[in-house]
Formats: C-alpha cells, structure tokens, sequence
C-alpha cells in the first residue's frame, strides 16, 4: 500500500536507502521446485551494477548478492525468498551540500513535503540504486518464465539524447558500454565521444530504451484495469526516471488508420505487431514490444537556481558520483520490469484459468 | 486481482457487457458526509455519452446513472455506493457475424484464447462502454477532491490524426463535437471534413489526447513503484486503445540536458514543468500534465483477412455502430481516470502522514 | 480496502443497506466455462431469507436475484458477475425512534462516531440482510468446489441458548426451522417453545453453529497469515453477531496433551480430527470443522438503558421486525463464508503450485 | 497474496526459516518522523526469545535485531523498515530422523503435499521461531500507538492445561515465566511442577493466552469484512498453534439473552463490556479483550504413529530442542498481532475520515 511492494501473486518488497548498510528485498510466491542459487541472480546485478564503464557513476559496489532465505538444497521450497545486498562504497560526505536545498528536478522537493524527513545520503530512497534488488529478483522470474514457456526477454539503448542507434541485432548489445543493439564502431564512438563531452561539461542526457519479451504465453492480462498494458505502463514508470512509454506502436498510433494499425490474421501469422503484442490488455503471444523515455540525471554539476528549505533562493551544484545518463543502465532494468509483470500475470492466469492453453501459439511466431 | 477493481483505498469494482442488463459500478472508500446525489454525476456521464454528434457511434444510451447505495439523505455515509447504468440500445444481431473470427486489433483474439468462451455482442466486455460507470466514478472523486483542495481536471484532444490542435484554452472544450482546445472555426470543419471522409472510407483514426490537474495538494504518490506517475500511467493505459503515455517533458526528456530539463525553483515559484507536476513519483503542486496516444478504433467497415476460430483465412468487416474515432470521446475518460488516481492518492497520503500539509503550495502555482 | 470486498482472488464486493433500493454484489474471479443461471443461486438464497418461519424475523423477502453481467449463454466467461436483490418490504419508519439512540450492543453507537452520520432505517449497511448477497456469490463457489473437487458444504445449529442438540445426522437439518441436525420431535419441539418464549418476553437468544466442508483438496492454505485456519476465522468473525471460533479441537486444545492433540496417521488414514482439516495452516484433505458463536439479537423489545446522540439518558426499546436468534439463520451464511475461502484459497493454490496433487487424498477420508 | 505479509496499510512481509541465517522483516507504513532505534525493538524480542526459563525450548538465540533502513538519524523516514535478525543456534542434526515421515499434529505432512518440497531443519518456515520478526515490527506499532492515542497492550496466560490462573492484576505478569496475571506463589509452584512432569514425560499442553488493549480510538474497525474482529480473529490465529478465538463474551454469548448481553451505556459509561470492545466491527473506544486457546506442542518425545513419505508405517518421536508449551511464550506474540491489527486500522481509519475524532472516549472509560 505504501508502494515499495511490486506485484500480487510475485510479490516483491524492496527496502533499503542508497547509502544504508544494505539493499535488498523479499519475493513472495515464488513457485516451489526451481533450482535456484546466488548464480541464478548474480549476472543480471553485474549488468547493471555501477562502475563498469567510465560513461556510468564510478562508484565500486560489487552488489553481491546472499539468498537469506526460501531456498533449501538448491530449491525454492514456495516460502518467502530475502536477497541482501550488502551497501560497501557509501561517501556521504559527497552530499552535505544538498541537505538543505532541494536539486531541480530531483525528488528531494517532494520527500521533504510529504515526508518532513529526509535522508539525502544519494539520494537515500529515491536513488536508482534500489533498483538492484528489483533486477535480483527479476532474475528469478526470468528463470521461471525461460523453464515454463521459453520467455526470453531482450533490451538495448535505441537513442541517446540526439542519436539514434538503429537496431542491428541483439548480438551487439553486449559488446559495448550502452546496451546498444547496433555493430556500428563509428556510432559508438560517436556515443562515447558525446558522454565525455557531456561529463566535461558536468551536464548529463536523456534516452530511449527498447525492451522486447518473446515467446510469451497466450492469454496473459486482465480485460479491465490489469491489463497487461496497464501494468507494463506502470512497472516501467515506476522506474526511475522515466517520463513516456510506448507500446507497440506507440503514439505512431496517432496518425495511423484502423486499416493500418490493426494487425491482419492469417494462417500462418499476425501479419505485423502494431499491437506489441497485446490485444484488450491481452497477450496474443506476439513479441511484447515496448519502448520508454528516460530523463537526463537532475544531480549534475552545472549550478543551477533553486530554493532552500526555508525558501531562500540558492544556486545548487552536485558534486558526488552520478551517472550522466541514468539511461545506460536502465536497459536490464527495464528488461527485469517487464519480466515481474509477466511473471505476475502467468501466476494470475493460472489462478483463473488453471494450466491450459498457455503456450506461445505458432500463430503468433508466425509472420510478426 | 481479476482486475476490474481500480484502486486501493479508492476503490471502483466495475461489471457488465456491452450488450448485457446493465453497467455499473461499485465505490468502495468514499469519505462520509460529503453531499451527493445523481446531478453530481450525469453531467459527467453526458459528456461521454454515445450519440451526442454524428462523428461518433450512432447507438442511442441516455447512461442514466442511479445510486442504488452508499448515501443517505443526500450524504454519502462512507459505505459502499453502487451505481447502476441500464443498457436501452442494444442490438446484438449487428455482431452475429464476428462471432466466430476475429476483427484485426481486436480484443477478439485473445478473450477467446484466454477464456475459450467470448460474449462477441459489442465487443462484451472489451467494449468501450465500459468506461461509463468509471466516468461516474470519478465524478464522485473530482467533487471530493475539488472541495478538499480545489483540485480540478481538464482535458482536450490535441491531434486527430495528422491534424494538430493548438492549445487555446480550456473553454473551446465544450463548444466542438472533439474536445478541442481551440476557437479556430476553420480548423474545426477540417477536423469534422477529415471525419466524415473517414466515416465515408469506412476506416477510422487515431488521436493524442492532453489531460491536466491543477490546483493538487503536494505529497501525492509513493516513492517507489506506486509512484504517482506509474499509477497515472497504469491508469490512462488501462482506457480502451490507448498506446502511449507521455508526463511532462514526455518523450521529448530523451534529448534534453539535465541542466534543460529539471525545472529549477525560485521562491516565486517553479520555472517551468518539465516534470509534468511530479518529482520523485511524488506531487509537486504544479500541474499535473499527461498526454496519452489513442490507436484506430478496430472495428471498421473496410474487409480485412482475418481467421476464424479453427485458423481458416476470413475476411471480416465489421457493421455494428462504433466510433471511427474512439479517441473523440476519450477526453472525459482520461480526465475520468487521472481523478481516480489523485483520489487514490490524497487518501493514501492521509493514512501515512495525517491531514498535515497536504494544500497545494504557492510556490507550485507561481511561474509555472 | 474500505472492508467491502472479500476474498483475493475470488472476490466478492458487497453493496447496499437494509431499506436502499437494493443490495447486491459483484463477483470477480469466477474461472470461465462452468454453466450457471439464477437457478444455482435462488435455492441458496431460500435457505437464509427471512419470513419462512414464525422463529425469524416477519419482514417479507422473496430475496430473487437477478444476474447483470459475466455469464453468456448460459456460460461463465471470466469476467464479474453482479448480483443484483432489490429490497421489497422496507418499513422504514419502524426504525424511527431509534435514529437519535444508540441500541445497547448495536452497531448504531459506533458507526454513529466513525462516520458521523449513520442509515438508522433497519440498521443500514450493518444490518444482517447484507449476508444475502454473500450467499448468493457463495452459491457460485459451492458449485464449483463441488464440480472440480467434490468438496461439500454442511451446517447446523448445535446449540440454541442452554439446548444443546447433540448431531444425529446431517439429513435432519432441512426437516426443522432451525437448521438442526437432529430427529428427535421432543428437542425440536423444547426448541421452538424456547423461541415462543422468548418472543413473548420481547428478548433475543445466542446460538452455536457448526460447519463442515467435506471432500477438500490437501494443499490449501498458505503457511503465515493467510493460513486457512486464519482466513476461516476472518470469515466467520465477519458474519454480524460472531462472538467466538474453533476450529476441530478448538478449545478444548487447553487441556490436551500434545499426545492425545496430534492426530496420527495410518496408511489407511488419519487417526482422529483434532486439527479441524488444516496443519500449519494447510488443508490436510480431512473434513474441515468450525464452530462458531452467535451473539443475541441486539434489537428486542425489552426496555434497556442507553444515551442519545448528545449524551442524555434514554431508554430504548426497538419495535421494528427482528430476529430473536440471529443464529437459526446463521448455518447457510457460515457455510457460505467457509465456501468463500476455500474457493479463494483453491484459486491461490492453482496460481502458486498449478493443477498438480490437488484431490482429497484417500488418507483423509480413511479414518477420520 | 502468498500470505507472508501481513496488514494493508501498516504492512510485514516477514522472511525466513528455523535454521536459515536470519530471520526478518520488512514494515512497509510506518508514518515518518518518529523516534525509533533497535532499543525500542528488542525489550519486546527479550520477552518472546527463546531459553528464558526452563519451561520453554532451552535453544540458544539472542534474537538481536538491527534496523537496516527506513531510520535516519534516530528518525523514521517514511520509508521501508527492514529488520534482521541472525539464528545463531541451529542444530540442524537434530532434525534428521523426521526429514522423511510426518510429525503427528505437524505441517510436516501439508508443506509436503502443497509445495513438493520442505525443508525439515526446525520446522523450516513453519516454526514458532517466525513469529520474532512479527513481534518487532509490532514494537514499531505499539509505540506509535502508545504516543498517537496512548494505547497500550497487555496479556497473560489464563490457562495451563487443566490449571486456571484467576486475574490479579497486570503487575504479576512479569514475575513468573508464565506470563501469569497471579501474585500466587502455590498456583505458580503448581504450574512449574506440571511443567516439570510433562517434560520428564516427553509430553506437551495447551494453553488459553488473553490479550487486552486499553485506551483504543473510537471508529477502528470496517463495517463489512474487515471489522476489527475479524481482522483481530485473522491476525490471532495466524499464530501458530491456535485452534480458538473468543473477543469478549465469547462462547458464553450462546446461552446469553439480549437483555443480558448487550452491554447498556450511561452517561458516565458503556455498562459492562460483553462486547470485547467492538459493535458491529468498529470499537467503541472500551477495552478490547481476546482470548485464544493454543494446542499443545506437535514435536513430542513420546512415540506416535505416523506414516512416511511412501506411506509406510513409521513410529516418530522428535527428539529436538521444543516448547513443552508453546503457550508460554504465546503472550507478547498475541500482544504483538493485536497492536498490528490496530496499528492497520488506526491508518485506515485515517485514509477515510482524516484525524478527527478519533481520541477514547471518556464514555468507554467510564465504567466498564
């Protein structure tokens, strides 16, 4: 009720603050009987844990996670799973300066309103860094739905402030410090030639992130409200920073006709996936296409105008470690979004409709 | 958790078919001892009512609302209060022959393989018409709302298909058949030419639809995943067709600077509203800003190949009555939805921190 | 969250007062496919309406229930189903003169300081006529725990004030007024000169109900909180006038040893039924057992002190159409409520483990 | 949804197992801004901890809890508050005879059969163990209750088996390991020597525990479904072990009339207290008074029949470290759970009516 639980059948409840002894959070309903070990998790927090490149925050934080609990003998036995992350590269001292005054477009306004406490160590609850445990357990539900139905989900950076990465392949994204899909050498010099700029400049930018599930059961989402949509819309707007979403087509939607947008059936397939994947808030079994919009950093060391909590006028800078563009690593965590949400939604539908019917039919793997 | 409950403290429980007895909905959460009777919510409902122009459906429903619980003596009494919308204009035979396929970007497809039962009379429960006793809803909210903090809501559609509509100010809303923002009389008769050349086609258009909050107390929505923006989001993608959700600066945050896009603060007041009035996933004060891409409505005359349910190639082309544009009438629901969530949320912050603080702030209505 | 809606998965939200226009309820996440109509429910329904003896209230409601929505065909299709029972033999100004006094013992006192307003005409939303729809939604589960499992639901009334009526078996219970499960005409009669007492003294009697499900799958119940034990006790403690609750043993656990307590196992089966069904908060597949206590009618006759709204002293005395046993009609609504959960708790186990190992297993049924 | 968390507004989602390396929690609601450290935490795990006396399991757990987030500065932030707490004396050899066959009286033979999987060390999750993070969390609650409304909870053992503990007075309780409301030296001696039997015995007994919480806000409590006796009946037999619940009256309401039962108000005061503190789901503001009966112990040295997994016979006795009464150590557990319930209304009720009226009335105080 007080937001920090994702989820209703695989339920995730995170915990911690950016600069406390640790991070972490515990996963209910979890199905019982999957192998499952800190090896299981721990590449996806290397994905998007801080310092692996010179273009993200360079603080050292090996993010190593330790399963505290619901799994015995190498099995989830149904119980509760607790990852703990433990918190190692803290500098608090970094912040002093913005304890008394609030950064334009940062949360530390709002938290001090609605809060009347604040604890602005890194950003304290508000800092993406909690979004490490989010990515742990998505993990798991990656794990589960990859056994269950072959759901495999795939993401990558497709622009960064003015440009744009045509996608080339998933292949590439591992291959370069931006997730992007593209083999391109000059594009991702160009790429890192504008970070440095911007980390020179002390400013930061924003991006677009695509993310892709395939092979996605049939039959996943609720007609009204939960639809699949809906809640995909509200998993990656719970990510931090982002301020659009797109589905499918998108706001391209806008200016299409019916008799354009509406993907035709044939036998052999969906010819087209206009609907990303989702019809009435219903998975078709297409690949679930979605894209967000990530805004620049607000912690950035260009001085700007702001107030203080008495209301005085003040000009702010940040000086601690901060990644100039939140939407380099936001890709796995992206992907691990809409991993929770289909995990939540496989439960659900199980819950309704009992085992049947559930797997990916050829149709949509078809022509889309 | 089947999904047709929104909310949590605010709660709207919705029920019935396009083509059933009766709509409605059930409110449960409504504080006592506000006034209310049904004049609270037809006007309401009138606006988003089929039949009202000839570029909408022609089907014929007054949606007169009646309050079957929940007030007593003119005053809500904090029980639960039902509202009840008969269905008068039904005529199933115009859906007989969609029974056994499936209309491309329709909900058809993936009720039939979700349930294995579908009720096709007018789309059941997919229908749009689904929106009514959610309109009715949140006509409920937004009177709470507007006498607790004087909270109120507008909307308009920005675009029709390729034509944009520039904003001129809220009181052109009511006086065109589209929700426009504007008095330019040239403009409204190419939007009503593009219409009826639609109509003519047999084809039908999408939309982008502009939805505002002003005047919202501060300290709104929870830092993490209930976010205020992730519910609005999760909200707007749960009305029917909705593709795309843009807050604030939107997808336009991609290629903005930090130092562009985080709304700095003067003690007038903020400059500017990048932030779309949130910050952190909580209220600012400011504005509230939300844009959202609605798709071509699915059921169009012009044929299109389609299967059946055995998988045999169809054509199908659709008679029923339906709305070439169904973004026309959007704007009362997306307004509708954004004061579900607002609601929501002023109860939540009143659970967690007390009735304290919560006004609006000088400082959020000053320069933005 | 406002308390109208119960259950998680299989819903029911309640609406309506006791001299609105009608109550009501709406079922969300009854599975699509199973057959239903009015018919599956009125018989239900018949079983608690009032009037059918000179023991219950006088009040004159045939109680039919109409069905709005979530059934096609004859056929579920997975989306909520309204229940719809209009109120026909209000007499509200009977209440008249208890609207500015509160009832020793009533619900007037306490709604009265909650909301600060309050439906006095037949206790409002607190009266026990708002059980009728719960009935009517637990009719749906009982037919589908009955088809996909089996399982069965009985009750009776085992004791009426000081008469204890020892169980002769369960085919008695529709042969008397009082859900008894006894054949002997003598106790029956005791029993009805009892209540023809009572009357005549303008008094009310407490009562003790006991409930069985039989044929329950193993494996329902989660371990902590929502055990099963737990959501029976929260069910049965939610029907108005519940005092007290055992499950099996209940109390009389006090003053077993741990040897005498634990009931054994046998190839063949359980040995003994002291856990009422359910260990570490799991369905064992044995009979389910509940008993539970009823409070006397608040309402009566008997002149008894009280306060009005500002505090002075008054007496009270209620002339309205009352139960003087709420318990006679209690036995179908605490087999309802057991209904309920157990319908919830088999969807919860489909979502959490899927179809597998669900049946009663043949050890339950052997011994016990 | 998996059932390990508890409450709505005022959550614990609670993790761990007997002998995994920790235990612990995470409370979810906690208003921001008061006080709070490990020192208000751990008085209330010294009282439930293991190996106090030699009545109770002589494990050894110190049972320190640390508050890894949600406190900053000595200040609740609003945030999540995790607590950990390590087990440091597991024994897991202990357990190994019972890994393949069903304790009589146990989950042994649930946890199997729902999940497949189980882990036997302790009990795994459904050990009593589990219940020190719900009593930390519940030392949050009752602080803030205690400085919100001056609310205060107390408890003790009524019954031990066969022997009866007449109340004398809440200052005894700390005095006996018993939790005993008795300054009688002979009752206490008698109980030690039963105690002292039963263990040479390898037997165990049950026990009757009653909870009161005294200066309760008026107008806690949902009218419907989450009345605050059903959620009080919920949260109490969610403790493990408990088989019956009684809030004031009880099973004595049966044989009560409504000219005796229904508690009169005066001026000065509620006349007697037959209703446990609640009419029709909401408290009055007067005492609330719970009883429940607790079974005793399942794990017995004494030999028993059983089954194991194949299904063949076996004798099980359980040779681990046990409570020969668990309920002994019941008393701050049942305290705890009913400060949650309350703390959870004690939001809700805020959520709906804001903070008005809320205080105990001096009429509850008054003579009851």
């Amino acid at each position: 009720m007080s937001g920090n639980t994702f989820g209703k059948l695989f339920t995730v409840t995170t915990f911690g603050e950016s600069h406390g002894p640790a991070i972490g959070c515990v996963i209910d309903g979890c199905p019982p009987g999957m192998a499952l070990s800190e090896a299981d998790i721990q590449p996806e927090l290397d994905r998007r844990k801080p310092g692996t490149s010179r273009h993200v925050t360079q603080r050292q934080e090996p993010d190593t996670v330790q399963i505290l609990s619901g799994v015995y003998q190498g099995v989830t036995t149904g119980t509760p799973i607790a990852l703990l992350i433990p918190n190692e590269d803290q500098r608090s001292k970094d912040y002093g300066n913005i304890a008394e005054s609030f950064r334009p477009g940062h949360a530390d306004y709002t938290y001090w309103h609605k809060y009347g406490v604040r604890d602005p160590r890194g950003g304290g609850r508000s800092s993406a860094r909690l979004t490490a445990p989010v990515v742990g357990a998505a993990a798991i539900a990656k794990k589960w739905l990859q056994q269950q139905y072959g759901t495999v989900f795939t993401g990558c950076m497709s622009q960064l402030g003015d440009i744009e990465v045509p996608f080339q392949g998933w292949e590439h994204v591992r291959n370069n410090p931006f997730f992007a899909a593209s083999g391109d050498a000059a594009l991702i010099a160009r790429m890192e030639a504008a970070m440095d700029e911007l980390r020179r400049a002390g400013d930061s930018i924003g991006a677009r992130i695509d993310v892709v599930a395939r092979n996605v059961p049939v039959g996943l989402g609720q007609p009204i409200y939960d639809k699949l949509d809906a809640d995909i819309a509200y998993a990656m707007m719970g990510i931090n920073a982002v301020k659009g979403i797109e589905i499918g087509a998108g706001f391209g939607a806008v200016t299409q006709k019916g008799s354009e947008h509406g993907d035709e059936l044939m036998p052999q397939g969906f010819v087209g996936n206009n609907s990303g994947g989702m019809l009435g808030g219903i998975s078709t079994g297409q690949d679930i296409t979605v894209s967000i919009a990530i805004k620049p950093t607000s912690s950035i060391r260009t001085p700007r105008r702001s107030i203080d909590k008495e209301g005085n006028p003040v000009m702010v800078e940040t000086f601690g470690r901060h990644d100039p563009c939140v939407g380099i690593r936001a890709t796995p965590i992206a992907e691990a979004m809409l991993a929770l949400v289909l995990m939540d939604h496989a439960l659900m539908r199980r819950a309704q409709c009992g085992d049947v019917q559930v797997a990916t039919p050829d149709i949509a793997r078809g022509l889309s």
